[in-house]
């Protein structure tokens, strides 16, 4: 199966448009763990346990593993979701961006070291810059096209002609991009208007969404703006909220019941759209 | 010292505007390095060791240590460019872009795990997503600005207002948000016409040009466009024609003759320009 199809099952089977984006920071993980040398690995392992069943996607952050040498506890972890929720596919989120023989090596780092269903990339240096990428057929190539920072507009909502926004074009060139239907576009939750018109230009390609916190009110925007016809389309991604909802011992546990909210209250607004039936 | 200050001597010192990118790929590695488990490092220390005197910067790329699994050798490699050539800076070509807590993990990468004095980033994200890295006062920043490869046009040539092209916008933003003097830019050498546009824009910013073949013509073309007012302000970036100038057991001084000719090359345009004198 293809990230694509992996992804599109895990959002029927366990009826989630959620994420968990994985960003281990080890100064905020419980006592528990602390001085254990593996601790990156047990802390994200621990969460991805509790939550498997509710979510669509996990969504390690590469950069949380490097500033603390612990590629290997990376590698673990992916390694781990693989074994035990097989029907989960991994995002390595890298925002990666290079051309020719540096691409094929970043696309080697994501795919072949890593072993990630599709990893995130970032369209300044154009075209051929993905292919590298999407020579892996059956890989997701995530394209950010909107972020939800403040600096986000200093490029993105650039006008390129006729009022298009440059972050409007790379939606448009993603779709012209993706003949073998590998693609899907970051666009954050902040500006639901920039969700709704990428949703427009991507017709039904999945939007992964970051940044979503505990409030309703972003989730009700959000899953508004970006879902498709057919109340899916979306990865909406959590993190901190998730991961550090507990400090105690029952961290897991709190992480699940977190993210148990989130993935009903994102259906709560499928439903009230009607585009999902309530159960 | 800072970066700039680092470079500005290194410049001065060895009469040199040529910097050797390190993008080591195991498979054209002379056959006395087979096998061996430090391979990738010994190979690049050799390199390093051969052009020191040479050039101006060294450029680690780290995709290329990542695909192997070997960021213990990157971590050794610059250690040793510190500790054998402290007056040469090390560049980590690593073209980061993220925001928030995940951009402050990747100028850990960088600044402190790697120890790398400056590193390239992507700046699609906007000016937010550079603070992390500027807040390391002695490193520095930058910024991919105009790229080389066939697609580099498909976002950065759009016409953003008046004319202005995006890889201005993003020369002139880098002015704006250069304050600190931390800031350069990456503009590559297939259009000398954009490079003398970068330059103009930019004042006396650095500029790395990567890229840079064993053609004559790219390297007049560059430096005419892309020096200074005082014959400096490049970084001139060659990396395969350097490393794999050699196949046999003096692969090291095959890749520091190459880098003579190149470091030469360079210098003759700078005289030709009448922006350095004659030695």
């Amino acid at each position: 199966m293809t990230f694509i199809e992996t992804l599109a099952a895990a959002w029927t089977r366990n009826d989630s448009l959620l994420c968990v984006g994985l960003d281990p920071d080890p100064a905020k993980f419980p006592a528990a763990l602390a001085g254990r040398d593996e601790a990156i690995f047990e802390f994200c392992r621990d969460i991805v346990d509790a939550a498997a069943d509710l979510v669509c996607a996990f969504k390690p952050q590469i950069a949380h593993f490097a500033a603390h040498r612990a590629e290997d506890q990376l590698e673990a972890l992916i390694a781990h979701i693989h074994a035990a929720h097989p029907d989960i596919p991994v995002i390595l989120d890298a925002k990666r961006g290079d051309i020719g023989s540096t691409a094929e090596r970043y696309a080697l780092e994501a795919f072949a070291r890593y072993r990630a269903d599709a990893v995130t990339v970032n369209p300044y240096l154009g075209r051929d810059s993905l292919e590298p990428y999407l020579a892996w057929r059956d890989k997701g190539v995530i394209l950010l096209c909107r972020t939800s920072n403040p600096g986000g507009g200093d490029l993105q909502t650039l006008d390129v002609g006729g009022g298009e926004k440059l972050f409007e074009r790379v939606a448009r060139l993603a779709v012209r991009w993706n003949a073998s239907g590998q693609c899907a576009l970051v666009v954050g939750a902040t500006f639901p208007a920039d969700l709704a018109r990428a949703r427009d230009l991507a017709g039904d390609m999945p939007i992964l969404v970051p940044g979503i916190g505990a409030q309703g009110g972003d989730i009700a925007a959000t899953v508004k703006a970006g879902m498709t016809q057919t109340g899916a389309g979306l990865i909406i991604s959590s993190s901190r909220a998730i991961l550090y909802a507990g400090k105690g011992e029952d961290y897991a546990q709190a992480a699940r019941r977190t993210a148990e909210g989130m993935r009903n209250a994102i259906n709560d607004q499928r439903i009230a759209a009607g585009r999902r039936a309530e159960n």
